[in-house]
């Protein structure tokens, strides 16, 4: 069987690996304060043109996520998120254990739209009770999105013009980062201008584990570090996961592998359009969501494996196909050819 | 310089390491639900006597501690602890952010004793307003302490005995538990008889993290994939810590390496004996604190990395010399030289 | 001017207040220990043909409600609302504070039906990875509902059955329990069936201030005053809340000046309907919301206090009239020949 | 039998009371925001010598503590307390529930010391690893003590100069804040010019219940009553608070009926001295705790009520004899006699 039903089901790009085992034996001081975590930080901030940023690196993206979420709110403050985003519908309500309520607001294409964002600060300041409500005060957005959809520069600079204007913080939850830059105009260093946080995801984007996370805006990054312990997510052999981003961002390599599973994912959109298999959401990064009849969806299952998403009516499913930096090209055009042959 | 400061100081166990590379392009199923980890759940349970126990794995140790105070407790119950516990010193309040009080015990040799236990919960049988104070519902231990002594298993059961009468939950930390084994009559199967829960450390035991949840309560089992996500301790490549378990249980490596590197502290505490160093506390395993004078201290962190701990009087220090797993017979022997001639 | 806006401006019912200027020379013990608190728990208990309920006291609604979440609740459990509950919408995100995740369902008329409610155990019973999303298990619904809509009491019945059918608990939040008992078929003791736990308000039915909690079902009863206590919601002098409800109870007061209030709320009702003024939402309790445009309003605004609710469209606006067991059949009057001449 | 257990067993002073009684068909707005919360929070004012204080009034103590807790503190952070302090020590690990670790010193008299307080936070900021552990940043004393012992003007403002040196707020918890004016040459002033955020209670001190929370550090102000709703703590008919405070502060009700009642104890605390009873600790205030033997304590309980503390040892006990502003100068005269009786 063949996998495309995530991009989390092999280990470490081979140069991650390798930088593993030839540090194995090399001795560093714990949690993190140690060289190879400054290494990496540096190679990161070179992307990011925000020398000021402060640069940490977690285990997981659901501690990621929490703890930036606590790290930007007061207890009475929230976080508004599209419906369909990550902490609101996969972490086990995570950021509402940490007492944060999530704002939902109808995704459209997965994205949130400025506009909707102002409409809930605004209902917040002209309350005439805003005490018996929360302040909405974090915006997360993930990019690319849940259904792979990525926001454009000028669409992250329209966020960034409603958080300035209401005083909201803007964090990005960039699980996928790697796949989303390859399919957008916005950079790294865009994410540093317009996010006041943000995440770089590694376990989807070549390493074992781990995720970057970058705080651009300084009024965040005191105590960050009491965070990160307080929750369980300060590791204890912190230089692991230094070493892992420095194999990535010395060469460049973070944004190859990621650029190459997204065209190996165009190659199976192209396939799925051209047999007439509609997308569910049109998707240019590296997760493709598409409409399935049962009779096709039985018949891509015989050899691959993908993710059943929601059942969309009596006769037809949505299902994700992903490729990923493991993603064998071999892999894919065999399942081109399947698709032609639906 | 040679590193004795700790015992999480270097990577993994070169057949951890290898055991890595051998899976790095297989594919697995996400969130620890592989074959990886049912088979190093399988190779454990192999040494508990305790067929119905529950083995999760989590990436790290403070996660691990607060998740099982999270599950055996409802809000208003605490958690009985030595004032030297992890928990209570060394965790940013962890437990106290997930909503839990910790209530302090003097510790002897790091240790607590049954009778004290009981007394605390006879208070709150007790008391004539228990409403207005907490529940005390669970005992958490470390074994070994944090100071390196270990329970007897007379000692265990005699704390299980007060557990019983009082309706308390037992949770015994193994961060180090390879190390407290190798010092003590209690065994892992023990530990399956005593504990309501408890875990067996990888972290400063051979892996590169991760730490093995244990429940053999099985009032305790149920949800706790729930816990493990919504605090952030389920890794997306959960089969990274089922390898690393594997390969340390399949072949009792495990054991081995751990008892290994308590003999080598044996030959450090014999040194500091025969030099009539005191010890701060008399320690059977791989930790070894030692009262020196800073005449001493000063001499010996010309080569070698101790860690500090605290200041004994105006003239002397007390110090931790730590042996691990990757230990070199060769450093502690010039240790051991060193010390002679201090 | 004359207040309708709300039913909570005024103090007591002078039957309540006579009570307490009564008892206010006499000693008692703390914290609802009291005989008072049991002679009413007693006089409550008549309505529910329920002998082992257990009843407690709170002071407000807020702490009623977020505190029987709490009781209902593991942390990784969540709560089933309306989109216009109270607890979603007007209490500070206080249930997310204490750790739970709400989940909401767009009402009907302020209401949840039970397939609604199957639903969404369903969707977890037969999730594929339950522990990444919350575990519905305590349905909240109020009675009578935001809107002032009611429950009969075969749709308690039927949402009883689902609960039994997943395992679920049912709250009932009785902030306004007695304008609802004289509205609908169902009565206490039909709470006392169909509910866990539910509240028979006070604060806006003839006391100061006052909630009774009652909880028919045993699981729950226990250490719920450790609940109280820690969520600060233990009145120290907590037999002014057992004064207050026995002089409701005793003869039948509640009910009456509950029943009165909601008939003047329907000559309201009468009159907006005979004057063509439409209802936002068909009311048959002491909360009437109708749609006047911004004429008709600011006319009413010149002699009565309302509450404005939303804007409807650009030339209408939803507003509240709201009856209480203090106001005046006069004022009910004149307002009804105001509304004639509008 | 007459009560001497607490200052909490009759409900108001009849000024109180008789307030409540003239106002009662008058109509506010709710939740605060009235004319009487302004009134009293004005007439307070005019002791503080700080105009720029915010005042808010909350139902009761464990509410009033762990909300300035909540207001003061990030996760991360830790409030200083001594062990025999009142939110350690009786409120069901409130403070911990809302996710803050206490750091508790042994007491003497009952009363912080400045120099403890420097020791703790001199620990945090010197620590090589502050993540680790949390940042003690606020100082918990109350005023009276829990032992009745009261701070002088000098030893608050040894404290606030320690506060002032590391950054640390300090809240002076005043649940009997009018008995310990009494005793003291502190004066409410002094409160507003030494801590961040206190508390005046009326609960102990005249009303039926109610807690006064001055804020005189600006920093601190803003979305307090977010805090305030979201805990529960917020009373639908708010100007009952304003109508009982406004009744005490506005003839200096509030300091006469205190000072009386200390005057009564002085009385019982002579006579227990002239007959030598020896005081378990020494207080000027209106708690007086004095050793028994079984043989006193059994005759005492012939005719009072007070309250049994602790076992002092085989053949003593500690209990509290307690007035208040509804204490009879009989009933003392009476208790005079029977301890010279003893």
């Amino acid at each position: 069987m063949i996998r495309f039903n995530n991009d989390y089901s092999q280990g470490a790009h081979p140069a991650v690996l390798q930088a593993l085992a030839d540090t194995n034996h090399e001795s560093y001081a714990g949690y993190g304060l140690d060289p190879q975590c400054e290494r990496a930080a540096g190679l990161i901030k070179e992307h990011l043109n925000c020398p000021a940023a402060a640069i940490h690196f977690v285990v997981g993206g659901t501690q990621a996520n929490y703890i930036a979420v606590a790290a930007c709110l007061r207890p009475y403050q929230s976080v508004i998120c599209a419906d369909s985003g990550h902490i609101h519908a996969h972490e086990t309500g995570a950021v509402e254990h940490g007492g944060h309520k999530i704002l939902t607001l109808p995704a459209e294409n997965g994205k949130l739209a400025a506009s909707q964002i102002a409409a809930v600060a605004e209902d917040y300041r002209s309350s005439p009770i805003p005490e018996h409500i929360t302040q909405p005060k974090l915006v997360y957005i993930s990019f690319p999105t849940e259904y792979g959809t990525v926001y454009t520069r000028a669409e992250l600079a329209a966020i960034r013009t409603v958080c300035d204007k209401y005083g909201l913080y803007l964090f990005v939850d960039g699980a996928r980062m790697g796949y989303g830059l390859a399919a957008s105009d916005a950079t790294l260093a865009d994410m540093a201008r317009f996010a006041d946080i943000f995440t770089i995801g590694g376990t989807k984007c070549g390493t074992l584990f781990g995720e970057a996370v970058v705080i651009p805006n300084g009024a965040l990054q005191p105590h960050f570090r009491s965070f990160i312990k307080q929750n369980g997510a300060m590791l204890a052999k912190g230089w692991l996961l230094g070493v892992q981003f420095a194999a990535l961002f010395e060469t460049g390599l973070y944004f190859d592998i990621c650029r190459r599973a997204v065209e190996l994912a165009m190659d199976i959109r192209a396939a799925f359009a051209a047999k007439g298999v509609p997308a569910f959401i049109d998707s240019p990064t590296n997760q493709q969501f598409v409409v399935l009849t049962h009779a096709q969806a039985d018949k891509l299952a015989e050899k691959y494996i993908y993710e059943p998403e929601q059942t969309v009516d009596q006769d037809r499913i949505c299902v994700r196909f992903c490729t990923s930096w493991y993603t064998d090209p071999a892999d894919v055009a065999a399942l081109v050819e399947d698709i032609k042959n639906l």
